[in-house]
């Protein structure tokens, strides 16, 4: 059965409605995310830093629109691994365990992996949003689209506007 | 550079004195670590399930003697990646993290992985207390010697005492 790394934000996690709504609560001004488009999300959020670092941010981001039913059905045809850069944020360790728990309970703590760089964890199909993860992987990659990466091609690198599409490719 | 995966708990934590000072408080005795032997964890410690699971059990547990200095004097020397198994214990994640951070501050955040199971992650050289991590372990592995690991002969695997040892040998 092959294994397929499945990323967290920006895949499972909408981080961009998180930021967006959390600039609005400081600013009064809740932006459109098209605004963001071509920026990372240190660059496109003012407040990135005191809000990714904030009690309670992975444990209350939204989940991605169709991700619990697309996780669901690769979960029976695929060995998931659940991998996300997360040691950057000590506290954000134990919030995205339980944000996992609570939203897609068939994943259990055996296909979790929190880490600090995705080239020492193997697997045969890596999903992620980020080129700097996708780059590396020797194996079949598929870029998850995001604001951030709306405008770049990656080589080798089927791409996924949401989860419908990954279903169907997989 | 090779890469060594170092385990934590039962390598850089010594979980066992933490088990049996927590045992103590409830029971008014302090056990010889000694009675342990041959006894995994959950089997010597009749408050295992309560006390791993408490708050503040992996932020307070003390060092390993001589981990410190070893673990600082291989980090110039070899690839270090810190794998600990601990997304069994949602709560120990972070805690784990801090401890990290306090204890090993030349342990940097990119060389922390917290999983479920280690045989997603792959590198040269393995430390560990638990066979059930050694033994599907492809490259040279060495077992630390611990209560519950004793008396075991784990094939094609070199034993460490304690620290002096490791260091000696890498």
């Amino acid at each position: 059965m092959k294994r397929i790394l499945v990323d967290m934000d920006g895949v499972l996690a909408d981080v961009y409605s998180q930021f967006l709504k959390l600039e609005a609560d400081e600013t009064g001004v809740l932006r459109n995310r098209d605004e963001t488009n071509g920026k990372l999300e240190s660059e496109a959020f003012p407040f990135y830093e005191k809000h990714v670092r904030s009690k309670g941010f992975f444990r209350t981001v939204p989940v991605m629109k169709g991700s619990v039913e697309g996780l669901e059905y690769l979960n029976g045809k695929y060995e998931i691994i659940i991998l996300s850069s997360a040691t950057e944020f000590p506290q954000s360790l134990s919030e995205k365990e339980l944000w996992l728990n609570e939203y897609y309970p068939f994943i259990d703590w055996t296909q979790m992996v929190f880490c600090g760089r995705k080239d020492v964890v193997s697997g045969d199909i890596m999903i992620d949003d980020h080129p700097k993860n996708l780059n590396f992987f020797p194996g079949e990659k598929i870029i998850f689209t995001q604001p951030h990466n709306i405008r770049l091609i990656v080589p080798n690198c089927k791409r996924a506007s949401d989860w419908d599409e990954i279903v169907k490719m997989l």
